[in-house]
């Protein structure tokens, strides 16, 4: 099992949730067609209004590396960033269950 | 959108991780046949060599509602009791992406 997974915890600055949430499902519609992204499902906790949680799972990690290096996805981080107080990510070793 | 998700981060009692592991697998493979159940994957830490987290995806609340009165599972979490020092779930509520 090579697969790789995290999930990314973003905490929005306050009012900025859904605009954040806005712009991750575009970014969303392009890793749709991205090489080796089994997984990339955004949350809004039912906890926290400000935070959104990102469950990944890719093939292997240098099929997540490879992501953060392309074009649409750097210009996506760069227009989040206004809308970001903090960034928390949860690395994960995927072991098994359903949906592996 | 009614899909129900959350993450379960289960915090073992030192040295009974991989146990605990072995065990949340037998219940994937129960869960695999459950009516309603998405995602159930079992993923370890990689920060904490105590915890592992399941990320979950139902069809609904009811269909997450519904495996907590089957028996198996039941059995299943007392069987799990012994090994978790700790149990913080993440509620979340799912809005797009791929995989949903």
């Amino acid at each position: 099992m090579n697969k790789f997974a995290m999930y990314g915890k973003l905490t929005a600055h306050p009012g900025q949730r859904d605009a954040l949430v806005q712009l991750m499902l575009e970014a969303a519609d392009q890793l749709d067609a991205m090489e080796g992204c089994e997984l990339y499902i955004i949350n809004v906790s039912e906890e926290d209004p400000n935070v959104v949680w990102v469950t990944e799972l890719w093939r292997d990690a240098e099929a997540h590396a490879a992501s953060l290096k392309n074009e649409y996805v750097l210009a996506l981080i760069q227009s989040c960033r206004p809308l970001i107080a903090g960034v928390e990510p949860v690395k994960l070793r995927p072991v098994g269950g359903k949906g592996l």
